[in-house]
């Protein structure tokens, strides 16, 4: 079976028409077409996961589908974009009908509840990995940036924290709780929701934003830096979960809230005065520090006490999962 | 030095801005943002080069970059879209300071060369891989499709084939001859030249067009499908460069022309009526054959004869270099 094949025939539910008029030409020829309103701009995102180290390997071909699309997704949401489509390089060791079979129904699940349509891709052999490249459209001048944090704004973030961090020793089999405690938090390792509405309903009020991959602090270092500012993070207002807290104990709960990677929440700087109509319509803004003139990014505790750890958060080269 | 700093550091001349007023924002954020004037669309195409399979393993650094962009900048060439910008999802075993510099290097000498601008990317650790996705634009409903292939079009490509698959011996080091011989060979392989202009100049005039990777029976079978034409290859016809003659010899360099991949070069079908501007403007079209009713791809020799070859082109999983 030749790629085309290959493509077409697993990933067929997810290259059918899903997200409306933007995709002029899908999977078979050289290139895709996508139509942009005048209006609009097309944001676009790259990201790889390698087995053994963005996943384990091997690992369920459904909950890797699903996770693979989520994280590179939630790129999107990041900016505020509306989903539209994306590309999947894919390189497998050998052709697995059964594998395929279920890597592509994740796939499809996790496409159709963001939205995305298949637009293109390529099969090759070699160790196993996934690279995506998605796309989405936003107003033209309003997208979401890192650069944009203001004396004075809050920073805040979209929901709970270290979930998927936390989950990592019953991902990778090391530990094993009561599937009721197990479950919850393997849900936000496996199949997270990246926040395409949150971002949406930010467009025009917050003033920076991101989706959190390299963990709390890693990435408010990375908005301090493009905003040319600084940003204090309280540490009793991080939203933790009772789930991760009853797995870990509050101390290390903390610690994956801060430091743990794969979160993908939005984190966001916004003028106080946005804050209650976002509220009101029932946006979910969890405020956890604000932004400072200088630079950096300062983590006080309950007495206000300067705690910043020296550990930055996720980067590839340095540790893995 | 985190995976912004990496790609920031080793990619800034290809991140430069080069082509233009499309890309809006560039490397650092979630997203890239590229505008799209509203008379055009977005010729979008994916392609992964893993090491040991789609290149030998080491092998030049430069030569990588160089190629890895020229192979997927190449589908851009067969929609005749304009280049705009791309994105690199590169994973690498370990940071070497020495090779990245040098594959940067290359990448963007070739960058430079296709006019594109590195808008986007990722780097993670692993299996060395190259994954590119790669943006051009086209005006809207121009794109040269596989599919509009017409019975009684010529059946023509853009120059010589088999040169890179005809040098697969020297890339290996399986053979070694004198470097006048080698030279022309290696560069069809190592530093293919997309044919954007060719690829534009078509536009309007070709009924359908590809680049030939897989082969130029194999591709030719992909425009015949998707036009639900047959297409006839007159062998006597098919370009094939004196070098990969004296390196092959008659009938190996035929076979290489006809089955080999990795050739980059344009396939289309013309209406006759469209031959005599084309060639007055200087464009470089050699006619191979013909379209017909029917279905599949013919071979004919010097007399006629139907010597249709059972082999087919490259496929990914069935063999590889």
């Amino acid at each position: 079976m030749g790629e085309f094949e290959l493509i077409r025939h697993y990933f067929a539910a997810a290259a059918c028409a899903r997200a409306g008029g933007d995709v002029v030409l899908g999977i078979g020829d050289d290139c895709a077409l996508l139509a942009v309103p005048p209006a609009e701009q097309l944001a676009i995102s790259t990201d790889s996961l390698v087995a053994g180290v963005h996943f384990p390997d091997p690992c369920d071909p459904y909950l890797l589908g699903q996770r693979a699309l989520a994280v590179s997704a939630s790129d999107l949401a990041g900016m505020g974009a509306t989903p539209v489509g994306f590309t999947l390089a894919l390189t497998l060791p050998t052709v697995d009908p059964d594998w395929l079979a279920e890597f592509a129904r994740g796939l499809d699940a996790m496409a159709a509840a963001c939205e995305l349509r298949l637009i293109g891709g390529d099969t090759t052999r070699g160790p196993l990995s996934i690279t995506m490249t998605v796309f989405g459209r936003v107003a033209r001048g309003q997208a979401l940036l890192r650069s944009g944090a203001q004396v004075g704004d809050l920073l805040c973030v979209g929901g709970e924290l270290g979930n998927a961090a936390g989950a990592l020793p019953l991902v990778l089999g090391e530990r094993q709780v009561e599937a009721d405690l197990a479950g919850p938090l393997l849900a936000h390792y496996w199949s997270p929701s990246p926040q395409f509405a949150l971002g949406q309903a930010l467009l025009g009020k917050a003033t920076a934003a991101l989706d959190i991959s390299d963990g709390l602090l890693a990435d408010c270092g990375h908005i301090a830096k493009a905003s040319r500012r600084a940003l204090e993070v309280n540490l009793a207002q991080v939203p933790v979960s009772p789930a991760l807290q009853g797995f870990l104990g509050s101390e290390a709960a903390r610690q994956a809230a801060l430091i743990g990677g794969d979160d993908y929440v939005l984190a966001f700087t916004l003028p106080p005065a946005q804050l209650s109509s976002l509220r009101a319509a029932g946006v979910p803004v969890h405020v956890v520090g604000r932004v400072l003139d200088g630079e950096g990014v300062r983590l006080l505790d309950e007495q206000g006490q300067d705690i910043t750890p020296q550990q930055r958060g996720y980067q590839h080269f340095r540790e893995t999962p």
